[in-house]
């Protein structure tokens, strides 16, 4: 936990008080004692530091001063085939400390049809995993999570209103030819949205259909990644392909 | 399980009897039938198919036919503050099936000492970790691990021979201020040495002794990681870094 994320119901004239994992975080971990400053942020809101007022076995008070800008919304958008739910819950929490603006889990003919009816994907269950990825990388962002249990509907229907604006589309395909950087080649500055299949890959109608959304397939190579490490693994790729420097003599 | 692994000493005139973990994902995930070819290798050796030749509820039989020439062996060697057992766990399977050529477990200011006492530090219990890295991703190739409980010793000592033909030598840091393309302009081809700090990161001293043996420090940008998500997102762009075609006009 490096930050501490606060609602902003929670927030009454300048003060929270807290009681849940939060509150044992600062008397367990941090060692908090009155007048120490903690590093805190107001959920999809700005950050800044609240200082301890009170401290107890029950509860912990928080004079809050939330001063910073929200950080930055990601650039990704993350389509994913649903993978089952014990990886889902990792990835999860991972991709959200890695940065996403929004993920669609989506259905594919290699997704098992079970996978929909995990408690996981209701949103009171879901939510503490974005939390706690977020309160991982200092983000106050939390991503939307919508549950699409129909390929074809959620990419004719859905997915032309969300490549609109974004500009850059990505769908990972061990069959594709191409490598990432021939795809997208750096600096990478624009919204991207990336695709990423079920274990076993999607199939040609699925990548079809992708394409018909101008959505790009590449290969991440030879080897066969699970897909909680291909997510991770892409999303940090996209990162990097951020980092680059513009070339000299570009605008 | 996406290779089958069989160790040399196993395979006795073309024939290889199963019993293990190997058999049960035969008999239950593949359904294999006499007859069926399944995708082998040998461990650090070459890879192949093997043809079934008798399948029951207690052994599978192969004949093996292991033709191809072994995977390339990859070329990043990663040093990393030893992380908690159950991090480290995932970690190893992880790195693995990213392709690693050695793993160096370290000691560090802020590691944890306990950790060096993990059961998971010995062969016979880490190698499990390895395999199924291996398994995932179609290699062969098991890399080596070493344990090293005394910072200034592996550095002083035991780095300067592994860093000797290993011409591109990295330190991740929260400190540094150049991004991973600054420091290493891609295309990647050399054989690169990463260093994977602790939760919490190095701190100068060891940041000072890695400067000695010529290790960049470069930062991952303003996200906190996890050490195993850190791990999974640097390997994958020093991977990206290797996939970038050459410049029209270099050699």
């Amino acid at each position: 936990m490096n930050i501490i994320l606060i609602h902003p119901s929670e927030e009454v004239q300048g003060r929270v008080v807290l009681r849940d994992r939060r509150a044992k975080h600062i008397r367990r971990v941090l060692k908090g004692t009155p007048g120490d400053l903690l590093r805190t942020g107001v959920i999809d809101g700005p950050t800044g530091t609240s200082r301890i007022v009170a401290i107890n076995d029950d509860e912990v008070v928080l004079e809050t001063d939330h001063g910073g800008a929200p950080p930055p919304r990601p650039l990704t958008e993350l389509v994913l085939a649903l993978p089952r739910p014990i990886m889902l819950k990792r990835i999860l929490s991972q991709a959200v400390s890695l940065g996403v603006a929004r993920i669609f889990l989506i259905n594919a003919n290699r997704v098992e049809k079970s996978f929909f009816s995990a408690s996981l994907l209701e949103e009171a269950v879901y939510r503490e995993h974005l939390l706690h990825g977020l309160e991982q990388a200092v983000d106050t962002r939390l991503p939307e999570i919508t549950v699409h249990p129909r390929f074809r509907p959620f990419v004719e229907d859905v997915l032309p209103g969300i490549t609109k604006d974004v500009p850059v589309r990505l769908v990972a395909h061990p069959g594709g030819t191409a490598a990432l950087p021939e795809v997208v080649p750096p600096p990478l500055r624009e919204k991207t949205i990336l695709a990423v299949g079920p274990e076993g890959g999607w199939v040609d109608f699925e990548i079809g259909k992708f394409a018909e959304q101008g959505l790009l397939p590449f290969s991440m190579g030879p080897r066969i990644l699970r897909v909680d490490t291909a997510v991770c693994a892409l999303l940090a790729q996209l990162d990097l392909l951020r980092r680059f420097p513009v070339p000299p003599g570009n605008p």
